[in-house]
């Protein structure tokens, strides 16, 4: 990890709000004494969006990654195929080719060490399609790349910290899906965030699957069966974790501070209180993989892509918190 | 309904918070410009439970129902058999059978019309059980009493309005429990429940199951097949619905505004978002059913019982959004 930690950024769908919340978070200057960083893109888009932002400091096109640490000026790595001019709004394989491939090259410079985070711009799952890829988003693309496929995505804000044991997957699976052994590492993981952030207190608070926690097994058997169990086992390994805990009141009580972290099962377990919430300043990241992974909490907004109103807070909560966890927990 | 509608507030467990908060919300005067509260308990708790709370008005034992509209008085309606005194936090089976004999007399007394609703203070599942009665809760007796199995629960706040198509099942067998028919009744309820609030905006969403409403079909194929069906029926009897939409942001968006009332396919989506932001003041309501019915948020708080600690706000809450649906939008 570098002194000021190296994050690679990629530029995402250039037709969105990519290059816009990109122009807008290299104009924070607070921003570089947190990181430097890398952007993975198109150096014309990204000049061309600082027309909404203060252009400090000056781009620079490098095709290497030598000197990288360098917060006089920002360097952008294209990856020497042809990238289309921006197209506000529109979905094209171009732009969807452009994204796949600096993806790509961002999580191979991670995982040569090279940068030291990953931190994405949103994608269009249709642009990715039309380009002839299969993936559903960048989470099956990083898996692949990192030969890890039982990852967690992870939302963070100032008041919530929430992983999930569960995702992208309809409701009727998720039952299913839930082990004690993938309830068991969504708190290890859970548990080394809270300590790759830093934090002396480290209280994880694991939710139930049913409404009440089951009532005792009175709306369902996971409970007993699949979460004690994991909570048992991360208890035995030294882990600060309890429940699991009713669902519908587990969130408040992180919020009020009695919990550092909570487990969610399920995607919206997760999704539904911290986007009432935190939305805005909202962070996804991926965990259990070799490498760290933020990305924004918001998708391409092709409804407003260069207008000039798009809001860079997610971009920079989303690299802030990379260049924390990437440090881990050294301040 | 009588001009200032006639509430029924039942005492709940005895040995919990009810005789408590209801003390304290008879003791706040506005209470009485907006309904006439009669309360189904003990005369003797409720006295006792005033040391908490200005005892004003004086509290009166009866045992009929004429006359209840006096509100220089809080008439107590007992069912003549014997009341234990209260034994705060204890679980009893006396307390249990108290508190089913006062549920029965509230929801006779309004099926009769005597009273224009029925407002309920927290009863304990084992304290019931205990009492030998097999019920799980209120609203198994609500039931069977209405001769309605098919009823709706539903959350009310300033800012949310939620009704639930399923409730108190396990989360596998909420997909099976989903039908278009109980989605459709589910909307026509809320439609109900805003024309009864005499809202003249009545915009409903209706949440889908899935993460991201299943993305066309990506993670399940419960929207399209069960609720887009239903809210094109609706739409069609001229009830003004949108959805399905991602579960993950519409209640925020209900919170800014956007919709006055969101259906909810389980319990956890609707209970977390709205325990949440809303726990303190908010009320549940069973609709769907022959009488209006709404309950406090929360439950016996043994724990607080008998200390003069314990917050009456949803009570309150709860007896003003009763009254509200009794007069039926009617000012």
């Amino acid at each position: 990890v570098h002194e000021r930690p190296l994050l690679a950024v990629t530029m995402g769908d250039i037709n969105g709000i990519g290059p816009e919340i990109i122009a807008k978070a290299l104009a924070r200057p607070e921003l570089f004494d947190l990181c430097t960083p890398v952007v993975l893109g198109s150096i014309d888009a990204l000049d061309a969006a600082r027309a909404f932002a203060k252009p400090f400091p000056p781009a620079v096109a490098v095709t290497g990654a030598d000197r990288l640490q360098d917060n006089t000026r920002v360097q952008v790595i294209g990856t020497g195929a042809p990238v289309p001019a921006p197209r506000p709004g529109m979905v094209t394989g171009e732009a969807g080719r452009c994204a796949v491939e600096w993806l790509r090259a961002a999580v191979r410079m991670t995982l040569d060490g090279e940068t030291d985070a990953v931190v994405t711009c949103p994608i269009s799952k249709s642009g990715i399609q039309m380009a002839g890829f299969r993936y559903a988003g960048h989470t099956e693309i990083i898996a692949e790349m990192t030969g890890e496929p039982d990852l967690r995505m992870c939302l963070f804000s100032d008041r919530m910290r929430i992983v999930h044991v569960t995702a992208h997957c309809s409701l009727r699976e998720v039952p299913d899906r839930i082990t004690p052994a993938r309830v068991e590492r969504s708190i290890v993981v859970g548990h080394d965030i809270l300590a790759r952030l830093g934090l002396s207190q480290r209280r994880i608070a694991v939710a139930g699957l049913n409404p009440h926690s089951s009532e005792e097994g009175l709306f369902g058997n996971e409970e007993a069966e699949l979460i004690v169990p994991a909570v048992a086992a991360c208890k035995a390994r030294g882990i600060d974790c309890e429940g699991p805990f009713p669902p519908d009141t587990v969130f408040r009580r992180m919020v009020a501070g009695a919990f550092d972290l909570v487990v969610a099962m399920y995607h919206d377990q997760g999704h539904i209180p911290f986007k009432l919430i935190d939305m805005d300043d909202g962070v996804q990241a991926t965990m259990g993989i070799p490498i760290i992974r933020t990305s924004v909490d918001h998708g391409t907004a092709y409804d407003i892509a260069g207008r000039g109103v798009a809001n860079e807070g997610s971009l920079f909560a989303a690299m802030a918190l990379a260049a924390r966890l990437a440090r881990g927990g050294q301040s």
